[in-house]
């Protein structure tokens, strides 16, 4: 595959958003070709399962089935605009991909790692991302910082408990410790700055590998 | 779990939904409390999952996609209505289940029976029928009954190729041989009251062993 997919975990408030818009800005001014997306990213598809997904009347919606219509949103998002970018050679940053499915629903709402990766591993093939990068940070502090940031509305997941939040990050941890080829661990707390010199210091490393 | 879990698989024009008709009746009038469905079988999200995979203007819906789809509306079907009716004792016969995605999909269509398995068994886990009573027939047998019979609309399964529909039976007799202990196999060119007749065999040999 000529082209690159990383990927950017985390939970909201680590500044995945503002790391990956300079990011792309930062790569477009080198010369690379970047595509920069998000789940359901525009993808008719993807986005009608979603909003089967969001509907707050599905109060019986059970956990399997949301996990298995993410599942199918990340296949068609993955197959209409991410394969076909990397085929011609572009580098695509995905806020949030996999991992998101694996810390949110396999480990903190109990569903099981193993269990919800094997039906992403069914959805993305051998898509994964070649580096994901992992930013961590106290939910805490990442609640707090989002209650500051007023140009961003709190969502449904925000609203979880801190305890539930504490568990993602749990999740993520081990997944970066068990995927620790793939997966890079940066310290959120940090200013934006130096987290994001971080960022670029690693996905520069990664493309002039090859 | 106090009820029973039957599946009935096979081609089109083989005779299921006659033979689950008439075995409801029979099973009634023995005194049984039975619930026939099919999925997605009047659950609301099923049937909104279900829209999406038949929307003809999808036409680039991935195979994956779509058989993800299929998983998360067999989830729901099965959490909502098949479930409940076995914890409270009922008998279930359900028109089609894990073995059509296997056949079909994993099978026919190349996705691969066990990949197409692995996230069926995410979607049921336990919840495997305690039988599966497959009606074998050959394909060109299957399509001269649903001409001759008017009173049933041509669907876009049927206008498939031959070679789709003998690949199907293909599938469906490797998955009988593969679990022998769940499908019994019956040979549906026979007419309709024996076929009937072996079912009620099979069936109530199910029932009275335990």
């Amino acid at each position: 595959m000529p082209g690159h997919f990383f990927s950017f975990e985390g939970p909201e408030g680590a500044g995945k958003t503002t790391v990956i818009t300079k990011l792309t800005a930062f790569l477009k001014e080198k010369g690379f070709d970047v595509v920069s997306t998000r789940e359901p990213g525009g993808i008719e598809i993807a986005e009608e399962i979603r909003a089967i997904i969001l509907n707050p009347l599905h109060t019986k919606m059970d956990g399997r089935t949301e996990a298995l219509l993410y599942a199918a949103a990340r296949r068609q998002h993955l197959v209409e605009k991410i394969i076909p970018a990397l085929e011609s050679g572009k580098i695509v940053l995905c806020d949030r991909f996999i991992d998101s499915s694996l810390a949110y629903q396999g480990f903190a709402r109990g569903l099981g790692v193993d269990e919800v990766l094997s039906i992403n591993q069914f959805a993305i093939d051998k898509y994964f991302p070649s580096l994901t990068v992992y930013f961590d940070l106290d939910p805490q502090i990442g609640l707090e910082r989002i209650e500051k940031n007023q140009s961003r509305e709190i969502n449904r997941l925000d609203m979880e408990s801190l305890s539930f939040h504490n568990k993602v990050r749990q999740g993520y941890l081990q997944l970066a410790e068990r995927f620790s080829d793939r997966i890079v661990t940066i310290d959120a707390s940090k200013s934006i700055d130096e987290v994001f010199d971080m960022t670029v210091t690693i996905v520069m490393e990664k493309i002039s590998r090859r």
